[in-house]
């Protein structure tokens, strides 16, 4: 653990639901608070760890919606009251972005900082670092917002993708543009031309880059938050933000901001990256038998069970024979048997499953 | 309820595991304990009540393991503890046949005494107790071992089958073998033949001529319990049987007299009965959806669903889709998802389940 000051911050956001892995993910508890790998550490932690490598705790915030204070001071015990910025409303990712910038800008207005999502995980962490320095470094010395860029390995239609310079020789490219999620013939010729990498939501910038840029392209944020700037830091802070932050427009960055600066730059990279988006994704990471299950429970005994995965509790023994790639989850009080090729539908179920029993399995 | 003297008692066995029932029946808590068709009554109750419609509460007795006497008292409470005829050892159905004969006869010499499974079900319970009056009147005036015999519906290769005198005028007809579960072919041999029945386990007797056939055709067991006839209804009773019964053979009542005795007559019947020996002839009990599906769960989202027989704990929701002619049995520990038509190699699942966990899930 990094300890001492500096001009650098991450803020770790950890305010989404996590719908698309129900039952194990619910809206109290979601997925970033989950041991979803089963490696005895949360999502949220693992990222809170990665950065502490090479951060200081003191200079790492929370972004949150504020019904997980007490699950974020659970698992990041060693993180002060103001480190967690708690969100009255859930209004997407660039009132998020704005609160944390004016919060940094309030305790040190030249910091650079970056925003990560708290439920990635990255296996290759020190050349995950190393980018965060370089894309820091880069932010650092040029008019510049800088995101990571995942060098895709596959077209996959599930992420959205950013289109930059080729024939830049920086390492850190300039952006051409954001496409969003692609169709699966589009997604083949990104993949093709060897100029797109998937946007991971990861930013790298100066309070100071970030802010002009709201003004510039979301000024019906910019104004909200600049007109309380003098609350930041002060007993009001909290005062201001449950009052203002659920007027903000419901927008994310990338719409808000990334689709439309002219300064945009991202570092290609390979990490070992995963959002753990779906339980596919998850089971592309678990350690898999020899007929490529992914099984996530103590006691089991399965029969021509392949390509599934699979998760009970602990001390729970499944019996199953004959299915093939099925998502079987066992979590509390729902047990979902669905076949891994519809799990875009699992958002869907939750609707249903809501308009047929209220909140009970939220 | 009645009650009164009569010269009839009841025997209702109720020692078995009803491993084929696994995961919902245990070792420690088995199908006849179950209130396994969800109707607020386990299947010993309910099969007590059936008798006690016509045959007072003093004259109907139990036979089961000793390890169940807790669990039958706590099922049917107006029993007295002398009713209850705890088995040692499982020895199969002969020596505990035996075992009662000996009992009732301690009561009364002159009993007749049905003697039948504690966890089948009856739909038409009038056609039973008259099917059942017409046998205990064949059975004191004849001489005569009468067991009911099911009209087969289906050529059933999990039952055995009776073979009886088609020419024979009688109601109740003289028997001419025992047959053994027949495969396919044979059993529709049978079914077509017009003069065989299931052998449902339900047996009509008079104590005098049992214990003559025993003496006739099981001398092991006939000597045992003859050496030790007078400890019967007197304090030695219980140590007699702890000391003894464990010593007989392990041998089914058919076996042992039913396909040797001359005297065997069958009443064939059509009271609505079944087994519920496996979770495919439960499947066919309960009421179905639509697609065929047995769902006992209290919440549930199920797309394209067939023919499935779901059981989930009460209050659990259960979100499936794609899936069709499975058992989902969702019970405690253990959690199944297995194919109906494999649903014989259940119990071999639990020899599985014993060689790699031990005791744990039994």
């Amino acid at each position: 653990m990094k300890t001492g000051t500096s001009n650098t911050f991450i803020a770790i956001m950890a305010g989404g639901i996590g719908s698309r892995f129900w039952p194990s993910s619910r809206e109290h508890r979601p997925k970033q608070f989950l041991d979803i790998l089963g490696v005895g550490k949360s999502l949220i932690r693992l990222t809170f760890e990665r950065f502490n490598k090479e951060y200081p705790t003191e200079n790492i915030l929370i972004v949150t919606n504020e019904q997980y204070r007490d699950l974020v001071k659970e698992h990041l015990p060693e993180l002060e009251d103001w480190q967690i910025l708690g969100e009255p409303s859930r209004n997407n990712t660039a009132p998020c972005v704005a609160y944390t910038a004016y919060k940094i800008q309030s305790i040190n207005p030249d910091a650079t900082f970056i925003i990560a999502p708290s439920d990635h995980i990255v296996l290759k962490e020190d050349i995950f670092l190393n980018s965060i320095a370089q894309a820091v470094d880069y932010a650092n010395t040029n008019d510049a917002l800088v995101t990571l860029g995942i060098e895709p390995s596959r077209p996959d239609t599930g992420y959205g993708y950013i289109n930059y310079q080729k024939e830049d020789t920086h390492n850190i490219k300039k952006v051409k543009q954001f496409r969003e999620k692609p169709d699966l013939e589009t997604a083949k010729k990104f993949l093709a031309s060897g100029d797109y990498v998937w946007n991971a939501g990861i930013f790298i910038w100066s309070v100071k880059r970030i802010l002009e840029a709201f003004e510039k392209y979301a000024p019906e944020i910019y104004n909200i938050f600049e007109n309380g700037k003098s609350n930041f830091g002060t007993p009001t802070e909290d005062d201001f933000i449950n009052e203002k932050y659920p007027t903000t427009p419901k927008i994310s960055i990338d719409y808000a901001v990334m689709e439309k600066a002219q300064n945009v730059y991202t570092l290609p990279v390979d990490f070992g990256w995963s959002d753990l988006g779906t339980w596919a994704s998850l089971h592309a990471e678990y350690t898999k038998d020899e007929a490529s299950n992914a099984v996530n429970s103590s006691h089991y005994l399965l029969d021509n069970i392949e390509n599934c995965l699979i998760k009970t509790p602990n001390g729970k023994l499944i019996v199953a024979a004959d299915l093939s790639n099925y998502i079987i989850v066992d979590e509390e009080d729902v047990l979902l048997i669905f076949p891994k090729h519809k799990e875009q539908l699992i958002k869907k179920i939750n609707a249903q499953v809501a308009d047929k029993y209220g909140n009970i399995f939220k």
